[in-house]
Parts: structure tokens; C-alpha cells; sequence
């Protein structure tokens, strides 16, 4: 359609007219936002998202991403006036409320439409560039035909200040994503008050010096904001428009003030603003003529849906397409096979070593992984063979080198997770899991496949000291729900875990890795991992003791065991590798492996806190509560007690012996 | 002294080989950022450098912070050249090794002349970000007779990468921080390779878009070091100074390459080495002219020193500078007094607020205290009537605007504490503590009293949904070491724990508070919270149940303990607000609290693993496990069962009624 603007108005206040009332009726949310960037929402909507709203999923569709979450009231009214099925006016009057789809926040998990979760500041960037990476890597792969699409943005000040803006675009400029554009919502106003009270930079000039294009606009002015989006679509380099706007725009008496920023307008506000704006339609009520202005934005790319259906039948890359972007891993493929062979042989490796044996196999098998590291690839052992570095001249590389940039990578594999497409796994050390540790969350809140590889996950990295010595970092991602956090004993559990952590979509992964070597503890069975817990070892004299390690503590309980038994202590080692798959296993599997009557043991070089649901209060928890230090692995390793000698008097005490 | 470059190269091959030599011994480490700062760090501390090897302690010392700590081997050899007691060349020997103080990374409570702990990248420079402010704040407090030094850091490529700089250079750039020198090590080599493999930004230009000074310098030609640091030293703003180096400066084969950035050179390469600097003496031996030239760096500061400590006896604010620099509480201060008229009242406040009013009794006593929130101040509830805001036209100002930074501020925090004269607090919700994570372990870490005000504590919060609610976040704080995390349950005890926290100098404090009111629980009693845990109320009928709770939940403790004795069953509240100080009382009192032979149920909403160490694996533990939900609190509280109806009858189907 034409950009008229006296056309546009009217349905940029539409924006503000459901925002502010929605707002008001749910008594608490952020109206200044979607108020201030109705005009740019409506330009864009207009004329340049390639969407269909009869076909959400439609995989070349452009991706749009409210990082600023909190204005969430803007992709609400932009997906209901535009044709999407959801949200209805009713679940509109519902925002905030139990049961509406119309959360706080968006959540990707509620609405066709919300690309993201969004509202942790920044990431919703972060995402962004995941997402185009996504693009342009299976634009490589599948052509023009089926993959051609933007990546658009809508950022606040709040987004450009947190540090992860700093890697989202640092990666974005390296790579030259030129079909990413962010519309920053330059209102000049934080909670706080005016962005003076905490910052003087200069925003566009940091992108510039980032690798970015960068052009502003009258936020208000749909030829102007036409112009600036013509410029940014024109340059090569992804852009940075910068939109200046008046938050809660509309609002006579409280426009460009932070007053409008996260709370209701009030009733009077309201008023005054619809005698401004001249909307006299009841609350939650469009005028026909535009919603028929709105919809036509929605019918708009029906036409281009439907070309790029009949390409996709007419490919014969088709089934393959179809196959990435669902998800599903190869027909036939079961990669735990693969690993069987490993069963006969006797490898002592670290299990991050083990982890590039797997993705050895894996990698060419699965097209659709797509690895990196935050500069730690020969420490992470996260490249293989099969993969090429993917760059700015070679989009179809698999590996990504995503510098020292911990939290914008994990945010990065979360937008790419989400595109769809490839399965993304990245690597740094296990303590920077505290540098990205929202966005391990955020994969888990938005049921993203994202497979974490952090490695050197214990004192067992030993001289590097404290400060990279994980201790609290295992139980703490255990706590993150739906998260599997593995932690693999040898090379077989991490073959396993390796498997396992493909095949849950609808759950992201964490592989702790050792850094030092462990022996191959297990030469039979199959797909023992799956269960979360399982018996190593059955006690040979009489049980009174089971043990239960994980990671490179299970060669440890196996010393512990060896040594019971040699003093007719009868000692059962159960192996640990996914807590959560242990409690999702019956009762009757968790009693048999836990049987009452014995002594249980923890034994893992990290908190101890919540071990106590295995062993009971009556057991013993084998742990670290404090600080590592710096000396070589084995010494830590000796110092802290992990050893047989330092536990086994314990455990002789505490059966009375 | 003056630069004379034929005595400079050797002080910095000086460096030079006790580097490779360190590293080679522990056969780890990382020889390439110390040889190639070698230059820069002998100008640095030849000429710049404000210093007294000889009271390592002065309060008006420069502050020198290696942001990128892997090159530790740089500041154990400045330490002991220019004459620090330790390290001793010994230590140095035993470099990476149990016991030495020479760790992997540098540990500020390991060595004098180590201003804080490093290795997390970027946060040293973030860190160094507060000890400037403390510095200006302490200056504008006390003059420049007393406080009038620089803070130097020096930081890699990696420093620069991460978010938390662009954070940090924010608040810098901001708050006009011209005593803030930052010597970037610009060796265009990271870990996975050349720079160019993850970034294309120019990174001068986004310093000048900042607010910063920059300029450039051959990091290897001393006059133009000097010439570099003269123009950083005559500019208002903070300068960074682009120090083009070669890492590895000095190894022929390996130099300029990330081969000598994180393993030993091998005897083969430092024997060339050696050969290409003209290093003909031991390892671990300096020759007897150079280690001179060395320890006259070292004696350049006792006149300043001396007169320094002159001004200090003569002035009239000595007693007041020397108790906040040694962080003592004013003499007679017993700030919990000051809260006992509060139990005669009954305040209905939610704990942020109840906070507030803390804030409001104890800011205008301890005038060291500088609040702060990451641009959430009014849900916060962090400043207080006495407080003005710091900024870079009034450094004496208490209360800082840290914009939507949350690890910038965190980290700023660290710095400040370790400056030391301040005792910092900040706020953000209680969910961003996962953005500024690994600052609050370094804040444990490096025992630094740092006061987190963590509000929004769980999904109380109600309508911003599961992305703002904290499910995982109060118990993963539990399980850093040495960081006591509070959450009280109404106006008392948050005003018993800001007290706590006040005065546990080595242990950083997090305030987990509510948003929504709570009513008053305790009308009597003293400073109870100091025991982490005690029984609010005792059972009425005969004690089957003993109900432990924290936060917003003792509070529907109180009505499941209502509802049980009106049944018949006798239950004791415990209030629980501080586990860590509970973990430390003796056994007897912990058996007396929760005592043998009680069903043991906690409440908490939040996740419930850990919860078993009070409960037993019999008792009961009421939490969330799974992500929250967008929607009024009373609604999600009764949603996800926190309410006496809820409770009451799993309790009774415990105990088998």
C-alpha cells in the first residue's frame, strides 16, 4: 500500500488508543513506548515486513523482535490489527491477566507472531543477530528461492546500554549483516528520567565504529522514517535507525516524560489524550475504516507467501528445507549407534576431549549444527573437521567465532535456535556460565534447542585458580527450569549426553566438560544416560553404601568403592550424568537405584547444597562450600578431599566403624 | 628517574624473563601480555606511577588494576622488582603452585599491591571504574591535601570485547573520570587467533563516542609511551591509550602470534629468547644494575608518601579519613537501636520500602555509604532523602545513577569497596542479578563489602511475568561462598539485616525484598536475624510441624500455622531469614529450631532444591519448579498454591490425617 500519511495517523493512534487502555484496565504496564513508536510500527507494517498473517510459521518470513519487551502492548496491537488469529480483543482486555496470551512481556511461547521472549534488556538484539546469522547461513545453503528475509528490531535506550548491545553488534558489524535493522526508540527518556542523569554517548557513533550503518529520523514523520529505511535497506552494512520519538506520544500533559514510561496513564490522562489524538472510539473498539487500513497491511503478503510456497514445492531441496526448519533430526538417524563401537575400546580422554570426538561423528552427520566458541575453540574442542569458519564471505560456514563475547553468543544461538533451521552450540568455560547466565535461562523459558559446551568445569582446571574454578556453577544451572545440565563421567556419557541433548527440542542443554583426562569407566550397555542415573557399579559384599558422582568424580566414587570392598564394605556407584532426567524416571527406578537402609554418598567437586534430596540429612554430602585455589589439579584435588583416602574414613564413621 | 631507554629495555627484558621463566617452571601460565607490556608497565612505573613498596597500604597510592589477569606473571614482576615484600623471588618460583601468593591470577587478598582480583575479563576495568569514583568522591570529602590519585589499568583485547566494558566506559565517559587511565595492550591477538577472526570495530572510535580521550602509541618505543601518557594526563576526559604491542615481545619464533598467549615457550624458544634480548643471566636471577634501576621505582614515592602522611597528621579530618579508609562503623554506632521503636509500630510495607526507610535512618549516620540502582531508583527504593546525586559536576553527590547497567555497577561496586572509605550498595531486580553474576561471586571472592539491593524478589512481583520473576535466583545466590543473602519477611527484619550487612566487612550482602506490602510479623525481640534463623512463633497445641519460610512466605507460614492449630495440630513458625548465618549457628541451637521427630516444611517461591538440608527428604518443600507466570500476585500466590488452603492439606496427608 502507499504510505498516506493522513491514512497512517489515524492507525498509529490505533497503537496508542488499545496500548493506553489496555494499560489502564490492567491496572500496571508500559504505554510509553508503543505511544511513541506507533508511527515508526505503522510505516513499517506498512511497507516493508514480509509477513502473512494467515501463515505465521511461513519460514521466509521477515523477523521482528520487540527488544524493548516491556512496550508490549506494540506487537499485541500490531498482530491483532494486522489479521493474526491471536491475540483476540478479548485476550487484549485480558493483558497482564491470568491466562491471556497478552503477558507482560511477550513470550514466544503464547502468541504465533512474538519471535522472542523479550524484556531481560539487550537481548532481544542479541537474539536479533542470531536470527540473521540464521538467515544468511541457510540463505547460503538453500538460495534466494526459500531463504530471503530481514531481521528488524525495535530497541530502546534501556537495550543500548546494557554491555550485551556491545557484543550483540560487535558480532552483527564482523559479519556484515546487512538485512539486520534495528529501530531504536530514541525517546531520550530511562525510568530514571532523562538518559542525561547516566549517559553522554553518542550512540550512532559507536555503531559506525562498530561496523554499522546509521541514519535518523523524525519518529513521527512517516516520510521521513520511509526515507531512513530506504537508506538503511540500500546499505551494505547492517543500520542503526535512529528514531526520535516522544514517549507516550499522544499523552498531552505527560508526553516525553518518564511518568509515562511503566504505569497507567490514569483516566484523565486518557481522556486528554483521545481529544489530542481525536480517537473517539470506545476502548478496545477500531473504526471500521482502520482496521480495513491495518488488515490490508496483513494481506500484504499473502502474494509473496504464496510464490514462495509454490518454490518450495517446486525445489528439490524441499523435503531437506522442510525437515531443518521442523526440527526433527535425519530419518534414521540415531546417533548413539555411533557411538557403540566406543564401548570396545578403552579411551582415556577429558570429556571435553570427548565432546569433539562426538561432534566428530556428529557434525557431518547433522548439516544443521552450527558451532563457536567465545574464543576458547581449542580449549572448548567445539570445531571439527567438517566445519568451515562461518564469516562475512562464507555464510555457509558451520563455526562461528564469536570472540570474548560469553552473553552475546548465548543470546545469538538463542535467536538462531528460534529462526529455525540449525541447532547451535557454543562453548566457553564453565564459570562464564555466570557472564551469560540470562540467556541460559531465556533458552529454557523459551524451550529453545540450544546445546551449551562448557568446559574446564571444576577445580579440576586446576592453576588457574578461583576465579575460573566453577563451584557453584553446576547446581546453580540446575536450578534453571527446563535446563538438562549434564555432567558426563567418561567418554561414553558423553557420547550419550551428546545424543541426548539433540533430541530435546523443546529443552535446552548444558554439557559440563572436564578439562583434565578420565579414564573410560563403562564398556557395556546402552543409552544409560537416558535415565539421568544409573548403577556403574553393584556392590559386591554386602550394600551398605551407594555413592553417587557425577562427571569426573565418578572415578573418584569408584576409588571410594574399590576401597569398601577391600574392606567388605559392600559399595554400589551410581553415575549421575542429568539430575533432571533422574527425576523425571519412575518411583520404582529411583527406590531401586536409592534403596533405604543405605548410607548415600555424594561425591561431586562442587556445592553441596541440595545433594540432601539424594543421600537424605543422614548421608554424606562430598563437596566444595568454599573457594578453589591455584595449583595443579591433582593437589586441588587432594587438598579438598576428593580423594579415596580423605573419604572413605569419613564414610567408616559415619556407619560407626 | 628519568627515561633513559638503555636502562628501560633492560627493566623490561626483566620482566621479560622472570615471565617465561614462571611460566615455563609451572608449565602453565600465559608469557605473552607480560612480555609484551613489558615496556609500557617499566615506563608506567618509572615515571607515572604513584607508589610506596614500603607502605603498600597508603591510602592516596595510585591504583593500578591488571583488567586482563592472565598476564599475572606482569604484576607479580613489577611487585617485586620495585621492591614490594612479596612476591618473593621464591614465590615467584612458585608461581602457579599451592601456597604461593603468586596464583594463577592475581588475588587481591593475596598480595599487597594486587588492587583486586582479575581474570573475569573486563571486569578489572569496570572494577577500576569505581575506584576512581571512590577516589573523586573521597577527594571532594577530604581535599586534595589527602585523596588526589590516578587509577591505571591495563587491559587486552579481550577486556574491550566483553559487554560489561562497554558498561563501564559508559559511567566513565559520564562521570568525566579523567584520573582513569586505561593502557590498552593492542596486540590484535586473541586466543582462537587474530583479532580479525571475531571483531572489525574500531575500537578508538567507540572510546571518542563515549566520552573518552584516546590516543596511540608504539608500545615498545618509550618515548612515545611517555609522549602518549603526557597527552592522557592533560586531558579532561578519561584516556585510553592504544598501546600497539607484540605479544610475546622478545620470543623470535612465537612473538605476534597466539602461540605465547596462554602455554609455556618451551626451553627451546626462551633459549632464543634469551639470545634476542641479550638475557644472559639465570632464571630467576635479575642483575644487580637493573633490579636498581628497579627498586628506584620503587623509592620514588617515599617523599610524597612521607609528606602525604604529614598532611594526614595535621589535619583536622585525620580520625574521620582513617576510619572510613579502614571501613569501620562510627564509633557507638548501633544502627539496630535505632529500628527498636520500630516494633512498637505496625508497618505494613513491602520489604523494599521497608528498606527505604532503613535507608532514610542510616545514610544521614554513615556518611560512607554511596547508594545506587541500574535506573530502577523509584522501585528500588535506594535514595534517600540525604542523598544527592553523584555526577561529574558534584563528586561529592552519594547517590549514582548507573543507567541499565547492572554488571557495570556491580563491578563499580567492587571497586569501591576495595578502594575503600565508601561502603557501596546498588539496586536492580532481583532477576538481574543473572546480568551481574559473576560481580557478585567476585565481590565474595575478594571480600569486599558490597550491599546488593535486590528487589522484585519472586513472583510477587505479579504482572511482568516469568521473565521478571526470580524462581532460581535466591537459592543459586545461596550457593556462592562467602556472600550472606538475606531475605527478610517484614519492616523488622529488613532493618535487622541492612544492620548485618553493614557490618560483616569481608562478606558482600544480598537484600532479596519484596514489591508487594507484608504485613509486620515481630512486635518484639532483639536483632533475632543475627542468628539467620528463629522461631517466630511457637506451637500452641502439641508441636507436630515446624514451618520454615523466608520473605513474603513467613507470612503464609503464619496462616498454615493458623489453620493447623485451629485443627488442633501444633506448629512453630521458623523465619529464616538468612541461611547462611543459620548454617553457622551451633548444633544446638539448630536441633532446637528444627527438632527431631516434626514433619518439616518449607516455604519458599522459589526453587525448592537445597530446601532438604532443613526439611529432610521427609519433610515437605512448597516452592516452584517451574517458570512463573504473567498475572496479579494474589492470583499467581494462588495459582502456584502459596496459600494456607494449598498447604494445609498436603500437610495433613503427611502426617497421614
Amino acid at each position: 500500500m502507499s504510505l498516506d500519511p493522513t491514512r497512517l495517523a489515524p492507525m498509529a493512534n490505533a497503537i496508542r488508543a488499545l496500548s493506553m487502555d489496555a494499560v489502564q484496565a490492567a491496572n500496571s504496564g508500559h504505554p510509553g513506548m508503543p505511544m511513541g513508536m506507533a508511527d515508526v510500527a505503522a510505516v513499517l507494517w506498512s511497507k516493508y515486513l514480509k509477513f502473512d498473517p494467515s501463515t505465521p510459521d511461513w519460514a521466509d518470513r521477515d523477523r521482528f523482535v520487540l527488544s524493548a519487551g516491556h512496550g508490549s502492548m506494540l506487537i499485541y496491537s500490531l498482530l491483532h490489527l494486522s489479521g493474526y488469529a491471536h491475540p483476540t480483543m478479548e485476550e487484549i482486555r485480558n493483558f497482564r491477566q491470568l491466562g491471556s496470551p497478552c503477558a507482560g512481556h511477550p513470550e514466544n511461547f503464547l502468541l504465533d507472531g512474538v519471535e522472542c521472549t523479550t524484556g531481560p534488556l539487550g537481548q532481544g538484539l542479541a537474539m536479533a543477530v542470531g536470527m540473521a546469522v540464521a538467515e544468511r547461513h541457510l540463505n547460503a545453503e538453500f538460495g534466494d528461492d526459500l531463504v530471503d528475509h530481514r531481521t528488524w528490531v525495535v530497541a530502546g535506550d534501556g537495550c543500548l546500554m546494557e554491555g550485551i548491545n556491545h557484543e550483540a553488534i560487535g558480532i552483527a558489524g564482523h559479519l556484515k549483516l546487512r538485512r539486520m535493522i534495528v529501530l531504536w526508540d530514541d525517546n531520550r527518556i530511562t525510568i530514571d528520567g532523562s538518559t542525561d542523569l547516566s549517559t553522554s554517548e553518542d550512540i550512532r557513533a559507536r555503531y559506525d565504529a562498530t561496523g554499522w550503518h546509521t541514519v535518523a529520523c523524525d519518529g513521527h514523520d512517516p516520510a521521513d522514517i520511509q526515507r531512513a529505511l530506504d537508506e538503511a535497506l540500500a546499505d551494505e552494512r547492517p543500520s542503526l535507525v535512529a528514531c526520535r520519538t516522544v514517549i507516550g506520544k499522544g499523552a498531552p500533559n505527560k508526553q516525553g516524560t518518564s511518568a509515562t514510561h511503566g504505569a497507567p496513564l490514569g483516566a484523565e490522562e486518557i481522556a486528554a489524550a483521545r481529544e489530542e489524538l481525536g480517537w473517539t472510539a470506545e476502548p478496545f473498539e477500531i473504526p471500521e475504516a482502520i482496521l480495513a487500513d491495518w488488515h490490508a497491511t496483513g494481506e500484504r503478503g499473502a502474494k509473496a507467501r504464496g510464490d514462495w510456497h509454490a518454490r518450495l514445492a517446486a525445489s528439490d531441496r524441499k523435503a531437506e528445507f522442510e525437515r531443518r526448519m521442523a526440527g526433527d533430526l535425519p530419518a534414521g538417524e540415531d546417533a548413539a549407534r555411533a557411538f557403540a563401537e566406543w564401548l570396545g575400546k578403552d579411551q582415556k580422554v577429558a570429556t571435553r576431549k570427548a565432546s569433539e570426538l562426538a561432534l566428530e561423528v556428529l557434525t557431518p552427520r547433522l548439516p544443521e549444527m552450527v558451532g563457536g566458541s567465545a574464543d576458547l575453540t581449542g580449549s572448548n574442542n567445539t570445531k571439527t573437521k567438517a566445519m568451515e569458519p562461518l564469516t562475512a564471505d562464507n555464510y555457509g560456514g558451520r563455526y562461528v567465532y564469536y570472540g570474548i563475547r560469553e552473553f552475546g553468543m548465548a543470546a545469538a544461538m538463542n535467536g538462531m535456535a528460534l529462526h529455525g533451521g540449525v541447532i547451535p552450540y557454543g562453548g566457553t568455560f564453565l564459570i562464564f556460565s555466570d557472564y551469560c547466565r540470562n540467556a541460559v535461562r531465556l533458552s529454557a523459558l523459551q524451550q529453545a534447542r540450544v546445546i551449551y559446551v562448557f568446559t574446564h568445569d571444576s577445580i579440576g582446571l586446576g592453576e588457574d585458580g578461583p576465579t575460573h574454578q566453577p563451584i557453584e556453577q553446576v547446581m546453580s544451572l540446575r536450578l534453571i527450569p527446563n535446563l538438562n545440565v549434564y555432567r558426563p563421567a567418561d567418554v561414553i556419557e558423553t557420547a550419550e549426553c551428546w545424543n541426548l541433548a539433540l533430541q530435546t527440542k523443546g529443552t535446552p542443554s548444558v554439557l559440563a566438560l572436564s578439562r583434565q583426562n578420565l579414564p573410560q569407566l563403562r564398556h557395556e550397555g546402552e543409552m544409560l544416560s537416558a535415565k539421568g542415573a544409573y548403577r556403574l557399579r553393584a556392590a559386591e559384599a554386602e550394600r551398605k553404601v551407594v555413592l553417587i558422582a557425577t562427571g569426573s568424580e565418578v572415578q573418584v566414587a569408584c576409588d571410594v568403592a574399590d576401597a569398601l570392598e577391600s574392606q567388605g564394605i559392600g559399595a554400589d556407584v551410581v553415575s549421575m550424568p542429568c539430575m533432571e532426567l533422574f527425576e523425571d524416571q519412575d518411583e520404582a527406578y529411583r527406590r531401586d537405584l536409592l534403596p533405604a537402609g543405605t548410607l548415600k554418598v555424594s561425591i561431586e567437586a562442587g556445592s553441596t547444597l541440595g545433594w540432601e534430596r539424594y543421600t537424605g540429612t543422614d548421608g554424606l554430602q562430598i563437596g566444595l562450600d568454599r573457594f578453589g585455589a591455584s595449583a595443579p589439579a591433582e593437589e586441588l584435588f587432594a587438598k579438598f578431599g576428593f580423594t579415596a583416602e580423605a573419604i572413605v574414613p569419613k564414610i567408616r564413621a559415619k556407619l560407626g566403624l
